[in-house]
């Protein structure tokens, strides 16, 4: 080794020892007669001492160094004077009296501090500068803790780890796949699994019990903000259970890593149907930090003559406490919010309950006081509340008032990303019709098992048919989801059917899974946890990017390696394609 | 959980509970008045007894099923009278009342028995029946467990777990890429990582300090018998270490293993430069579990008239212990052998020491007794000795009686996979001259860095530059391998130059990583393992297929999905591509 110590574990006990530390000159002061230099490594910072009345030569020495050089040094391990209480190691010093300069350094791009003055591009140029950065190190660190700590638990719960294969079978159905040209069998391609569902299933009928693995998993999808075309699932499967096992299971995860990593223990997680979170909060993925439900109030306020709400489908709103004293200026920004195109709604009433118990709203020429007070009784209002009010079509309309909901949340500081608010969303639908494509998809995907108490309706009233499928949404987010999936190849087969495929085509494209049912599937199902997100909640960020050693920027492309790129012809001649200009 | 115990667990402490347990029907055998089944999960086989005379229905219900149905069963745990000492459930029996049959099964195609039926291709078909067989399944069983091993070890270690890209540049320096046409850029491609090698460099340079990563890797290469397009590697790199530091942290790790799984505890390594490696064993890869060690005798072989001993710019042999017996039949053969076109010898020279002290050769004409007992002399040959002689080109030659030693080792059974004979191989030349390209290529890989001695002659006397490159062999197969990596820009520059690559060629493939190395790059080095692998070796076995989930065939197919396959027109025209004939 280079060094006998790293730049993280002297302390005081040390002092009076000969160390040789290694690392990067993370900055230099320089006060007349001393030189210090701080000397990072990945374990820490440690404070190095040049003295020109004890060492003139090394004093010079020290001096003429760069940021990023990297350096070995040897010294003695000194108490400081001034101590630093932010530092592992801020007790001690060390007095240099060798460097060797292991390698120099151009000035970088941008400065490595945790407050760095790099844009986004230049940092995913120089990815590894910006790796530097104890910020974004530190998130990586806390992946590999979490990665240890998933495989412990699954361990020690006799799940197996198995590799499944990354060269596979491209299937049309769900998003869409990467493919991969393959040289041996001309004009034949594989896929880049979107996720290892039909593999992990294959093991189960293989009776492998339980099953686990953190893999990554490939979408060619166009990228939203916080998208990545190749990201990491925690992948599972369990034979021989119900719904139930395979949410204590993994709520026993969940709760596991929250309790090592963050000291933090939780009652038994929410649990809550897809109906009620679409009903109560307009989203799969409720955020529960704070309430602000969805109040429905057709019956108070049709009737009156608005015409807005006397011919919507839904009139429904939320009671904001304490925002009565919202300014019009306020109020008009939230008519602005609700307007803007994501959001979608064509506009927003509110009623103001004062603390004076007058009322005061923006349809007060529709609604006497005594007709807001009702209104308000159904909202639980009480003096000093606001009432944010929309109506429309019943889906878009509470879509959208989400979105008011979550900006309220925001705006009242409701949505500390530490408070961790947890539910599992359970009975979600089994199908989801496709406006575009007049046909039904599978909600999450073809192989999940429709509650047996609706399945008799699955050809007569699709769209109503609940499948055994969860997710588990942690402060608005879903980290997870999964399902019960179908064992028997004669629901197999009726699913296939109505998600609109032929026998033949369901053949074609699932024959391989579809067979291996007929020779002893268990009854099994799991589900899968976006790792990248669960890494981001864990550290209360926004984005998976920073939690991505080398991440992809919205066009799928590595600033850093800038890929991907041209091929050469030999390579297109082996692989016997042609390129074709795009249209 | 729909059962309340796994078919591996009771034993006779559980007498008299009532249980209900889940599983395959592995077989039934029936007696006249009972019938028993023996009831097959991941866990074991537990015995279950139904009894007509107990319970009519239910016997006659058990008689009715077949192979591979999968079974709920409820019914007591009592003592067996007849007890199997197999098995971990071999005390007891269930007296089962109720069975609900929760999937038919078809016939498998073939025995789900250690000693199957089935051949390599209808297996591979239904590769998630051959997977049930208890023989297979403990292959994944032990894969899984030796890579928690390896992830506590390195943990313990300080290494952090960091995922690298799947979808990167194409390099065209080492072996064919597979690639991935990108959608978003049109025209432009990526390619599957031949191995994170460039990545993990990179995280040197970030400060990552100690990196592994448990990761597939792809290569696009005619497939010998048993290599497979992907594979896993466990690919390691340290910052501020010496190759020493190196060897002996990853030594470390497979003693680990190898206490861990198999109770085996192993003195230090031995090391082997690669210059004897070749010399004594004809090999970079010397299969050490027996001696038989090369031995050179152009000295004593020279100048007696045989023409093929007198031309050859190499004489070397092999003393094969207590085979002076061999038949005339048994020496044809191995004429034969050496004469095959995989090892390439024009024939091969025997010399007897026979028991009474006398020799017979056949080179008699040209030897005489007293001629053939120098040579015996060379070769500390003792009466009752075989020794087989070669000559020809130094490497060929090499080469051939390697295989030859291999030969008379598999045929003394000295190749027991279970006596591990394990060494490093260090020192290996830094450049490969290649007759066909007529230049140089990187041994290891362009970043290998040659040891400080031999840098100066890189451009003189590049053959002799040796690299601080390291293999671990394990029983004649190479089971990791790495080096020191060059961490100088103008090392690496030199290196690029010495393989032909213009600046600017160089400055196009490997700009990122070589604009990296300007910025602080620390001295750093790591190896990679083959995980399939080293799981096979932990076996005792010879191929790796049997150690993967779902492998591929000589051709890169996957038998049972069918992949690759056709995709669309649509997938083709969002690509930008055309097909093109093969030639």
């Amino acid at each position: 080794m280079l060094r006998t110590h790293n730049c993280g574990e002297l302390t005081i006990k040390d002092c009076g020892k000969r160390v040789t530390l290694c690392g990067w000159l993370q900055r230099s002061r320089d006060l007349g007669s001393m030189t210090f230099i701080d000397l990072r490594d990945r374990y820490g910072i440690t404070q190095l001492v040049f003295n020109t009345d004890t060492n003139k030569d090394i004093y010079n020495q020290a001096k003429s160094l760069s940021r990023e050089y990297v350096l070995q040094v040897e010294g003695e391990v000194k108490e400081r004077s001034n101590k630093n209480k932010n530092l592992s190691t801020g007790d001690i010093e060390i007095i240099v009296d060798k460097i060797n300069v292991l390698n120099t350094a151009q000035i970088p791009p941008f400065t490595i501090e945790d407050n760095t003055d790099g844009g986004d591009e230049l940092r995913m140029k120089y990815r590894y500068l910006d790796l530097r950065r104890a910020c974004v190190r530190k998130n990586l660190e806390l992946r590999h803790r979490l990665s240890i700590l998933i495989r412990n638990y699954l361990n020690n719960k006799d799940f197996l780890e198995i590799e499944t294969p990354f060269l596979i079978r491209s299937t049309p159905e769900g998003a869409r796949d990467f493919v991969v040209p393959s040289r041996m069998n001309p004009n034949e391609f594989y896929a880049l699994p979107q996720s290892p569902q039909q593999y992990k299933q294959l093991l189960m009928v293989a009776g492998f019990d339980r099953y686990f693995q953190i893999v990554r998993c490939f979408r060619d999808e166009d990228l939203r903000a916080d998208r990545q075309p190749e990201f990491t699932q925690i992948d599972c499967e369990m034979s021989f259970v119900e719904q139930e096992d395979v949410l204590n299971t993994f709520e026993g995860l969940i709760k596991y890593l929250f309790k090592e990593e963050k000291h933090l223990e939780f009652p038994k997680f929410n649990r809550m149907t897809w109906q009620d979170a679409m009903k109560y909060y307009g989203s799969d993925k409720p955020d529960l930090r704070f309430d602000m439900k969805f109040v429905e109030i057709d019956d108070v306020a049709k009737g009156k003559g608005f015409k807005v709400f006397d011919d919507a489908e839904i009139v429904v709103g939320i009671c904001v406490q304490g925002c009565a004293s919202y300014t019009r200026k306020q109020l008009d920004e939230l008519t602005e919010f609700v307007k803007k195109p994501q959001v979608g709604a064509n506009g927003l009433v509110y009623i103001k309950y004062n603390e004076d118990k007058t009322f005061k709203s923006s349809v007060d020429k529709f609604f006497s006081q005594d007709d807001l007070k009702v209104i308000a009784e159904k909202f639980d209002a009480k003096p000093g509340d606001l009432m944010l009010i929309m109506a429309g079509k019943k889906m878009k309309t509470r879509i959208s008032l989400c979105s008011l909901r979550l900006e309220m949340g925001s705006r009242l500081n409701l949505r500390n990303p530490f408070n961790y608010a947890i539910t599992w969303v359970v009975d979600f639908p089994l199908l989801e019709w496709n406006e575009e494509d007049q046909r039904y998809y599978a909600m999450h995907h073809p192989f999940t098992a429709p509650k047996p108490e609706d399945y008799p309706i699955l050809f007569t009233k699709p769209g109503e048919v609940r499948a055994n499928a969860y997710d588990l949404v942690i402060n608005g987010t879903e980290v997870g989801g999964g399902s019960i999936r179908i064992h028997d190849k004669k629901v197999q087969a009726d699913m296939f059917k109505a998600l609109g495929f032929t026998p033949e085509k369901a053949q074609e494209q699932f024959g391989f899974l579809m067979n291996a049912f007929t020779y002893g599937a268990p009854p099994h199902g799991g589900l899968a946890f976006g790792f990248d997100r669960l890494c981001a909640i864990f550290a209360g960020a926004d984005t998976i990017r920073d939690f991505i050693a080398f991440p992809k920027n919205n066009s799928g492309r590595d600033l850093m390696a800038d890929a991907p790129s041209m091929i050469s012809q030999q390579q297109l001649d082996e692989l016997c394609l042609d390129l074709k200009k795009k249209d």
